[in-house]
């Protein structure tokens, strides 16, 4: 059967509508269920708020900064307006299709926001009627986000292809993506960990009182950070990571010869069954007789991987496409498998690696810090090499002589970015199982604020637990597809700058130019990190003030008089306005570096600038994930009584080793992420102009 | 005036001599000094006696590593014995050179740990005197092993080339200084720290008595690691920096065409006149009238910097040598004081950062950690970008098309390694400043066991912040210049592979070939420093339990009764058996990786797994070493008064942030340095069986 363009057009659009549908669906489904109690009704709404605060006033910041590119693109890219003549209109289409990524990436956020404070307070009652249908809220809510951030960023691709026909305007759209995620991310994540870091510091190490105790002012804002954090920032997140390998495949589809428009259409095709996979995986996921939520959300994970590998076999051999990529994006899936269960092994607790943290912790707090600092960086190695054992099989089984004759010197390359899409495949799955992490965390502070009993806390509390592990191999996956991403966006530059007059072979990392940009790109997801970190570390010094006052002024909170209540709001505001004010600095530190790196080395320092940023940035956000998890699960571990249990010392000594960590799993190592990819869309977007100046290039 | 080749092997062994003779004269002037408190002269002794007890220990075990390792230079190097035929005696010669390397080596290390014995208790006893008298004795005593060390590294070299011609034989000699370096580095860094850490936690944290309090039974050890690690290991280290220097730019210098000798007698020349400056730096530092140690070992290290330059350029215009090296040389030399600067920033007590990090422990060890990983990322960057800008601008001053075609290719090459041999061109004042530490370190931990009073106490407590501010400094110094070598030896690696039959022009980034290797280099160092760590962590916890049954079992210890003495060997043994353990395995992970990626991607992976090494490693030897300094010194601000002083909830928290520091910044960090150097040694040794054969490449 020929397939043509317009069918898979066609075909986006039927799978997207499925998955709208079936979103809608699942949000009517959870709307559905019972929320009774008063005093939850009222604290999610609380939580509601706040995050609907946050969320309009971080849109606001973001939406001014978007509209400054927007008029930027229309007046320099591709090309200078005033050199652009009769294709002025590419301009205009970039600029829209920008504009377009930024409004369907903070549209998903904000309504996966909604089901999630939707979700979180009836998982949290339905966990006295038992787990399963606890479980289930939990994971449908998550599932609408999931299905709606995939179903945008099919759709949205599609749809700019089939009008502008150029999959380099993608680049505008996936850098809208991208660039609102970047924001996005490292808001949310400051937001989050500040009211996080505050709660316990104050909360559970300073009064010993429990995670929830309203007591705590600083309660809401903790899980309001949860949302806009956890969940907003990584639909973004993840939006982003698949419209740019989206974009990247398809870019380097359109450069290759004598495939008709075959290989742009396997692109479409493997984007939508990969969907259709996930919608599949999602309806079946449910907590068998005997089951654990882990093992539920595990194997739904496997069944979409096996759905996907059997979909685009058979799409495959009905269409004629090359059984080469099949087999990349194959791997490209498998090897994600691999680094999750490598990560998996570095953060759950029922392995090894977790039991040494929390028994180095009996040493004191110095040892938490160092063991886990450790066993974080010795976690990145499966993770490396297994990227680069995949961009190498990918690029091997493309790059025989035939299929380089065929179609042309950039087919290895394609080969790694639909390796990168095969990854990726999944994500609508991940996404779920991502989002669920948030939703069952906050059920379990609303089972303790809304007083369900001591037997909803429990199941709140192993429904939450599951979510800790299962991040663990969905962090796996999303740094492994961004790492493959990055790679074929590095061809992606490649081509553009030729195509901008640029001669360019190759990066050689013996031109010292390939050499001085390798070196500062390394430096900038250091440096990127470590501004959010110090944003967190800002702002919750300034919570624990703001908490201390509190407990200070008001008469009988600290005791837990009945009826004294502390300023949530508060709180609430010195998290939201120190976000927004950390949030541009490190986002605009890395664009700038890439724009000052092009401008002086030109072109062959920004191929070795990605490549620095690439290498550094892997390494240090999969140090960063990992060693994050790992502190909190050794945390868990402790708590649930080993190695002297709650209140001991090696317990305060574990808080101490999650405190550092929060910020770097759940602010710095997601962001890097991002950061590769704004950076890599950045510079394939400026490179003619980089091609026509600079200072050694 | 026409230089000749036999004319500068007479130079080097002329100023070598000097350097030598002066050495001695200083070891006799140290030594005639008085050490008359019979108290001090027994815990002198009692550390002399551990540290050469641990010394033999390690050699011993060295020895058997060397002696394998020189058996299979025999068989297998340069060429596998069976094909050498007639050139079977270059096999030998490197392996004789191999052996020489690591003795030298070994003997720089037992002399200075000899001459430092001698120091710390005479320093002590002159603190009596006033703070002048008790500097020169420190300093002295330090610039002995500086001496030593840089007068075996031109006297060695230069009689390696004298003898068999070929500076490719120096890469065993080289190879040899490394390897030892190597383990040496790691084997006192893992002693060090245990000693130092488990002292500190048991004593200021659990007890709250004062750091050199002798009812301790960890603190002769700890004194005993200062030797061991900072003298005799950091000894080794920059012994091995400078050969490495040395030798890249003298296979360099060979291999370039039309010079005659030139470029070698150059390299020659500005070694020893380096030594001969450092002489100069020596022999003039004091501390001035109102000056304090930090002036004076700051001065003495600029004065030796500008007569470095004024010497070079003198040679430089009377033998005609190359004007453009002379700049390479300079503009290395100037680069690294400036990175040693911006690293001063990071970490002096009287700049900004330091505060504030002492400030964020006022909130918590959390904070301490997390605001110290923050800027020691950021401080990364200014290096980064130093050693980035000196490569690119000793690559364009040596890259015109004129001078490429005089000299060839290469020149450009030899540009970068002659800057790093001017940055390492006042290594021998560096390891004086160095040594000067630990001496001084000694010295106050002697005034107090010896009961010298408070004065004493003050003025080594003095000379000891001084030598902790200039520690910052220095370490730039042999971090940068570590950059350097690799960069040059990345290139003497692409000469010796393609000497061996391949046909590289390059290391493509683009090439997957080349991607692997920069993964996997770029997971290695952070895997080795983590094995480090480890060994720290895991040793340390047993030593704080060998502490734990002291005072519990030996009566009246902890109450300091008079006359009870802590079984202080028990501890020592603990650190001596637990490091010779730790030293060997993380060492050997780096080259195995590199032998493994060698025979699986060929090498073009090679290149890539070099480049992906240097990148990580100096980032992360930047982090790591930056950011122990600055825990340490925002403890001592703390300490001083500020914040709560001693005893504060802040001073409990930058204790723990020091406590994480310390090995990073001494175990760790420093040792990065030299894995990077190993493995590209071991690259260009074993590059003509990766040409020969490998799976992929």
């Amino acid at each position: 059967m020929t397939p043509t363009l317009t069918m898979f057009y066609l075909v986006s659009v039927v799978v997207s509508a499925i998955a709208f549908a079936f979103a809608a669906y699942l949000y009517f489904w959870v709307k559905r269920q019972p929320q009774e109690n008063k005093r939850i009704t009222e604290v999610a709404g609380l939580i509601r708020d706040g995050a609907n605060t946050f969320m309009r006033r971080e849109y606001k910041i973001l939406a001014i900064f978007a509209a400054v590119i927007a008029v930027l693109i229309v007046v320099f890219l591709p090309t200078p307006i005033w050199q652009a003549g009769e294709n002025w209109w590419k301009n205009v289409a970039m600029a829209i299709s920008y504009v377009g990524g930024t409004v369907l990436s903070a549209i998903a956020g904000k309504l996966g926001l909604v089901v999630a404070s939707l979700s979180n307070g009836r998982s949290a009652e339905a966990a006295k009627k038992g787990i399963k249908p606890a479980f289930l809220i939990g994971f449908r809510g998550g599932s609408v986000m999931g299905l709606l951030v995939v179903g945008f960023a099919v759709l949205g691709v599609a749809a700019v292809l089939a009008i502008v026909k150029e999959a380099s305007i993608l680049l505008g759209f996936s850098f809208g993506a991208s660039s609102l995620a970047l924001f996005a991310k490292a808001g949310g994540g400051i937001f989050t960990k500040t009211a996080d870091v505050a709660a316990d510091l104050t909360g559970k190490v300073e009064l010993g009182i429990a995670e929830d105790d309203p007591r705590n002012p600083a309660v809401i804002a903790d899980n309001v950070g949860d949302n806009v954090g956890d969940v907003a920032g990584m639909g973004a997140d993840l939006f982003d990571s698949n419209v740019a390998a989206l974009t990247s495949a398809l870019v380097i589809a359109q450069s290759l010869t004598g495939g008709d428009d075959k290989s742009v259409i396997m692109v479409l095709c493997y984007a939508a069954l990969g969907l259709l996979a996930s919608i599949i995986g999602i309806a079946t996921a449910r907590i068998t007789k005997n089951g654990t939520p882990t093992g539920a959300l595990n194997s739904s994970t496997y069944v979409t991987s096996a759905v996907f590998m059997a979909l685009t076999a058979g799409a495959t051999a009905l269409f004629g496409f090359s059984w080469h990529i099949w087999g990349c994006a194959t791997i490209g899936l498998v090897v994600g498998v691999i680094i999750g269960l490598a990560t998996d092994y570095f953060t759950d607790d029922t392995k090894p690696i977790v039991k040494k943290v929390a028994h180095a912790s009996k040493s004191g707090p110095a040892f938490t810090v160092l063991s886990g600092v450790s066993y974080g960086f010795i976690s990145a190695l499966p993770a490396m090499i297994g990227i680069a054992i995949s961009a190498l099989a990918a690029y091997k089984i493309c790059g025989t002589e035939a299929l380089i004759e065929q179609y042309g010197a950039n087919y290895p390359l394609f080969g790694i970015s639909m390796a990168a899409v095969g990854m990726l495949s999944i994500v609508a799955m991940i996404i779920s199982n991502d989002a669920y992490g948030p939703i069952v965390d906050n059920a379990r502070g609303l089972a303790e604020m809304g007083g369900l009993g001591e037997e909803a806390i429990r199941v709140a509390d192993e429904l939450d637990s599951a979510g800790n592990t299962v991040k663990a191999v969905t962090k796996g996956f999303s740094i492994g597809a961004a790492g493959l991403t990055v790679i074929s966006l590095l061809g992606t530059f490649m081509s553009e700058a030729n195509a901008a007059g640029a001669n360019i072979t190759g990066f050689d990392i013996m031109d010292p130019t390939v050499f001085f940009g390798i070196l500062v790109g390394a430096a900038v997801p250091a440096v990127f990190s470590a501004m959010l970190i110090l944003g967190v570390d800002k702002n919750a010094q300034k919570m624990v003030a703001e908490i201390h006052r509190q407990f200070n002024s008001i008469p009988g909170l600290k005791e837990g008089k009945e009826g004294v209540v502390p300023e949530y709001d508060k709180c609430i505001d010195v998290a939201t306005t120190g976000a927004l004010r950390e949030l541009i600095p490190a986002g605009l530190v890395a664009i700038l570096a890439t724009i000052a790196v092009g401008f002086i080395g030109g072109p062959t320092a920004i191929g070795g600038f990605l490549l620095g940023n690439i290498v550094s940035g892997l390494l240090l956000s999969l140090f960063m994930s990992n060693a994050g998890g790992l502190w909190d699960n050794s945390k868990k571990y402790v708590e649930a009584g080993n190695e002297g249990g709650k209140g001991s010392e090696a317990h305060k000594a574990a808080v101490i080793g999650d405190t550092v960590g929060d910020p770097f799993k759940d602010t710095a190592g997601p962001s890097i992420n991002t950061q590769i990819t704004v950076v890599s869309l950045v510079a394939s977007l400026l490179s003619s102009a980089f091609v026509a100046f600079s200072f050694f290039g």
